[in-house]
C-alpha cells in the first residue's frame, strides 16, 4: 500500500506557497525553497520576514533534503536561518548555488553545510522521493522548475517562470522534459500565478534592449540605470547597448558589484572588453560616455540611488544633464518611497524615465497564455496556483475552469494547510503550525514578537506616557510626588498636567497593603492615565509606569 | 504704476500648488482653495496634514477673500483650520458651498463664517482683484476653474479638470468663457498636471456605465460597489444601471450617505423612484436584487468595506456569491492596504473585480491632449504646471516645449516660492514661510511637531528603553538599584541586563555634585544605555530615563 502524500506551504508571507514548501511521503520530507519576504508598513523596525520553521523542526527526522529553484531572495533568503537548526543536503544548480554561498557566507560559517551542486535533469534520490530540476526562463539566470517523482505521480513546482523564446542567454525552457513528465503523469502542478491578471503573452527579456537603446542614445549626459541586483540579463543588455553606443559602464551598489563579479567569473555574464570601469574612473570620461548601473529601484532608503537622491552618496553626485532609467517595476507597497526618490531626482535637475514609450523593463513572470501553455505541456490531473496572493489564486482558478478543469481539481492552497493525496483523491487537510517570524537588527532568535510589534505600533500612533512613581514597599507608601513623562505624545501640556493629578488622586485611594504590591500601583496609575487621556484626546498612547522601590 | 503680482503655493503637501495658493496684488490677497492632504508612512499616528498658514496670518490684513474651486478634501478640507484665525468672505458655487457647510458643521460653529454663494461667471471684487469661477468637468459635480483679473492680465487656475464632452450631468466645461479669457489675455495658466503621464484623451465618465452594466449583469448575488464618497456621478450611474437591471440600491458608509442625501436634496443626483432602500432592508430582497454602495475603496481601515473584510461590520456580512466592484483607482501609497482588503474579501468567497476587461473606473483628470487643449483655449503667455509632484511638472514642461513654449515661459513652482510678475517679466522670488502641519486626534493647536514625530518613528523602529532611577538630590546620591524597563524592544533579556550593569557602572562614576543635577544623571544613564545597546544590537531604541527625586 502506498503512503499518503502531503504538500504543505510554509512561507507565511501572504504569497501562498512562494517562500517554502514541504513535500512529505511516508518517512521522507523534501523542502522546496527557503525564502524570505519583506516587511509591510504594519511591521515597523522589522528588516526581513522568514517562515516559522516549527513544523520542519518537529519533523526534522524526516528531512531528506532542501532544493532551491533559483537565487531570488524570496526563494533562498531564509536558508541560513533554517540551517541553524537542521542539517541535510542542500541541492541547487551551479549559479543558484554560487549565489547562495556568496550570500550565506556573510551570515554563517558555510563549511558545515552539505551543499550538493547538481545539473538540470539530474535525478536525485531523497529517501523514497526522487526529484530533478528542470530549466525554465525567468528574470535571473538558471531558474528551475522542480519535479518530484512520488508514488502517486509527479508533483511539479513551476518555480518562478515565464516562457521566453528569446532569452538573453539563449537557454530556453526545457519544454521537452516538461512534456515528457506530462506523458509520464503529473499528479499536480503547483504553478506560478503572479501575473495571472495580465492577458496574453508577456514580452521577451530581449525586447528591453530596444527601450534601453532608445533611452541611452537620446541621453545627453550620464545615464544611471537602476534595476534589481540579481537581474543579470538586464545588466548584460545594458553592457551590450552601452558598448554599442560607445559608452563605458560602472557600477554603484555593493550587492550589484558582488553579483556582477560572480557572474563574470562563472561566465553567466559576458562583458565586452574594456567596457566595465571603476565608478571613480567614470569622472575621467565625458558624461555622454558613461552608464552607471545602480541599486535602489525600489526606493530602498540605503541603496545607492536613494542615497544619491538625498546627496548622501559621496562617490557620485546627481547633476543636471543626468538621465536616470528605472528598469524595474515597483513592487506593491514600495510606490510611495519610489516616487519620493524620483521627485528628488527631478528636483536635482535629472531626467528620470520610469514609464517610457519604449519599455525599459519587462516582467519575469508568465502571463495568462503562458500559464495556460504550462498546463497544456504538463497536463496535470490537479492544479494548485501558488506564488500569488488569494486574488491571484482566485483568478487562476477561473482561468483553469475556462480551460475545462472542474472546480474540484483546482486547489486554493493556504499557508500551513496540507494538500494531501491518496490513491483515489486529493484534499486540503488539517492545518499545521505555520506563520511568519519577524527578524530585525536585534536578531533575537525568536524574532520580533507580536507584543513588541503591538507596543511599537501603539507608540508610533500616539506616543508613550511614563508615570514615574517612588514606592516604599515595606511601609506601603508612595514617596514624594508621582509625575508623568511623555514622548511622541501630541496632547497638550495641560492634558498631561491634568492626567498627573488624576493619577495622584487614584494613588491616594490606595491602602498601604495595596501599595506593597508594585503591580497594583502600576496598574492603578496606568489605568487612571490611560482612561483620562483617552477621554480627553481620543488617543491611546502606550502607558508604561516606571516604579522605583525605595 | 502697477504693482507687482505674486502667486504663492502654500500647500506644503508635495503636490505643488494643489491645496492652497495665495494671489497678491498690492494690498490685496485672495486665497484659492484651502485643502488638506493625507499622511504618508513616515507620519505615524497623524490623521491629516494641513498647510502651515503662517504666511497668510502674517498678511491677514491683505486678505480679501477665499475662493474654493470644488468640494474635494484636498481643496476644501483645511478651511475650518484657517478660519479659526482669520475672518473674510468665503466664495464658492452652490454645491461646493453646501458640501463645505456639511463638513465644517462637524468641526465648528459655522454661523460666524461669512459664506458667499456665487454662480459660475459671476464677477466678484476682492479689493483690486476681480475673480470668477468657470465651470469645468471633473469627478465631483460643479467643479470650477478660477480666473483672476489682475493688472497684468488674467491669472487662470484650471482647478482639477478634464474635458469630458459627455458628462453624466450634461454640464460641459465652459470653453466659451475660457476662450474669451484667452482673447482678453491670460498672463499665466496654472494647470492641473496630475495625468500628464497619460498620452491621448481620457475616457468620459459616462463610459463607466458600460463597465458597471457588464459587471452587475454578470453578478449572481449581491453587488457591492466601492468608490469615493464624493463621486456623485459615479453613484448616479450605479443607481441608473441598478435600476435598469432590476436591482435596488442601499448605502453603507456614513459619509457616502450624507453626501447622497445632500445631493438628492439639491437635485445634483436623480435617483429613480423606489430604487434607494435602507441598508437593513436589503436583507428582505433576493441577493440578485441588491446593489450596495460603500466606502473603503482606498483600504481605509475604518471605512465600511474594510470593516466588512474583517467581519467587523455588524450590519452586513460578506458571503460567497457576493461581487465587489472597485470603482476607484488606488491613490499611490494605498496599494498595500487595498490588496490586503481585496485578499480578505476573496478569502471570504466573494468575487472581487478591480481591473475588469470593461473598466469600472475612469480618472477625473485631463490626459495629455486635454492639457494641450486647455493651453490652446486659454493661450496663456506663461505656463505653470501645478497639482502634481515634481515629476509631473517636469513632464508637463517637456510637453509645453513640444508645443513651442520657450523654456523661460514655463515655471516650475515650488511650495512657498512666489511666482512674481511685473510689467515686463515673470520670475520665481524669495521663499516665504511655508510647510505642513500634522494634525492628529490630540488636536493640539500646533499639530504634531517634528520632535514628536522623530520620537514616534524611533520607537516604532526599535522600541523604547526606560532607565528607572531614584535620586536623593540633596545629598547627591543614587538610591537603591537603578533598573531598565523596555517596550517594543526586540533585543534579548541578556542585552538589557548587561545594559543595566553598564548604566550602573556609569552612574557609580558620578560625584555627589553631579548627582545633584537630575539632568546630569539622566544624560549619563541614557548615554551609557544608548551606546551599549547600539554596539550590541545595531539598534537605536529611544532611551527615556525616568528619575524619581526622593
Amino acid at each position: 500500500m502506498s503512503s499518503n502524500l502531503k504538500i504543505i506551504p510554509l512561507g507565511g508571507s501572504g504569497e501562498i506557497g512562494k517562500n517554502c514548501t514541504a513535500v512529505i511521503q511516508g518517512e521522507d520530507m523534501l523542502i522546496v525553497d527557503v525564502g524570505l519576504s519583506f516587511p509591510n508598513e504594519e511591521m515597523p523596525g522589522v528588516d526581513i520576514v522568514i517562515p516559522d520553521f516549527t513544523y520542519i523542526l518537529e519533523n526534522k527526522k524526516l528531512l531528506k533534503g532542501i532544493v532551491l529553484t533559483h537565487a531570488h531572495e524570496d526563494h533562498i533568503g531564509a536558508l541560513s536561518y533554517l540551517l541553524r537548526d537542521v542539517k541535510c543536503p542542500v541541492y541547487a544548480t551551479e549559479f543558484t548555488m554560487a549565489m547562495i554561498k556568496m550570500k550565506m557566507d556573510e551570515k554563517m560559517d558555510i563549511r558545515s553545510v552539505d551543499f550538493r551542486q547538481i545539473n538540470f535533469r539530474d535525478k536525485i534520490k531523497a529517501g523514497s522521493l526522487e526529484f530533478e530540476i528542470i530549466r525554465v526562463t525567468h528574470s535571473i539566470p538558471e531558474s528551475g522548475a522542480v519535479a518530484i517523482n512520488t508514488e502517486h505521480g509527479y508533483v511539479v513546482f513551476t518555480g518562478d517562470f515565464k516562457l521566453d523564446f528569446t532569452p538573453v542567454d539563449g537557454k530556453l525552457t526545457d519544454i521537452a522534459r516538461l512534456t515528457e513528465l506530462g506523458t509520464e503523469g503529473v499528479l499536480v502542478l503547483l504553478s506560478d500565478s503572479t501575473n495571472v491578471e495580465r492577458p496574453g503573452w508577456g514580452p521577451s527579456e530581449k525586447s528591453v534592449a530596444d527601450g534601453l537603446r532608445a533611452a541611452i542614445s537620446q541621453a545627453k549626459g550620464r545615464v544611471l540605470l537602476t534595476t534589481f541586483a540579481s537581474n543579470v540579463h538586464r545588466m548584460q543588455q545594458a553592457f551590450d547597448v552601452a558598448h554599442e553606443l560607445g559608452r563605458k559602464v560602472a557600477v554603484a551598489g555593493r550587492r550589484m558589484e558582488q553579483t556582477l563579479d560572480l557572474c563574470e567569473r562563472l561566465k553567466y555574464l559576458k562583458v565586452p572588453k574594456n567596457v566595465r570601469i571603476k565608478l571613480d574612473d567614470a569622472r575621467n570620461l565625458q558624461d555622454d560616455q558613461v552608464v552607471i548601473l545602480t541599486t535602489g529601484s525600489q526606493g530602498e532608503p540605503m541603496a545607492a540611488l536613494s542615497q544619491m537622491s538625498r546627496e548622501e552618496y559621496s562617490r557620485l553626485r546627481i547633476r543636471e544633464g543626468d538621465t536616470i532609467l528605472y528598469s524595474a517595476r515597483p513592487i506593491p507597497g514600495n510606490e510611495a518611497a519610489i516616487w519620493r526618490t524620483v521627485n528628488r531626482l527631478f528636483r536635482m535637475g535629472a531626467e528620470v524615465i520610469y514609464e517610457g514609450k519604449t519599455p525599459v523593463h519587462c516582467s519575469g513572470h508568465a502571463y495568462q497564455e503562458e500559464l495556460k501553455m504550462m498546463v497544456n505541456i504538463t497536463r496535470p490531473f490537479y492544479l494548485a496556483p501558488v506564488h500569488g496572493e488569494p486574488r491571484h489564486q482566485h483568478i487562476y482558478k477561473n482561468m483553469a475552469m475556462d480551460m475545462g478543469y472542474p472546480e474540484h481539481r483546482i486547489f486554493t492552497m493556504a499557508d500551513g494547510l496540507p494538500l494531501e493525496f491518496d490513491e483515489n483523491k486529493g484534499w486540503l487537510g488539517e492545518p499545521v503550525t505555520c506563520g511568519r517570524v519577524l527578524v530585525d537588527n536585534g536578531g533575537s532568535a525568536g524574532g520580533v514578537d507580536d507584543e513588541v510589534l503591538r507596543d511599537r505600533l501603539s507608540v508610533a500612533n500616539d506616543g508613550i506616557i511614563i508615570p514615574v512613581i517612588a514606592v516604599d514597599v515595606e511601609r506601603g507608601a508612595i514617596i514624594g510626588q508621582p509625575s508623568l513623562d511623555a514622548k511622541g505624545f501630541s496632547g497638550s501640556e495641560e492634558v498631561l498636567r491634568e492626567a498627573a493629578e488624576v493619577m495622584c488622586d487614584a494613588l491616594d485611594q490606595l491602602k498601604p497593603n495595596d501599595i506593597k504590591s508594585v503591580d497594583h500601583v502600576k496598574h492603578t496609575a496606568a489605568d487612571a492615565v490611560r482612561k483620562f487621556v483617552h477621554r480627553k484626546t481620543k488617543m491611546r498612547p502606550l502607558v508604561v509606569p516606571a516604579i522605583v522601590e525605595v
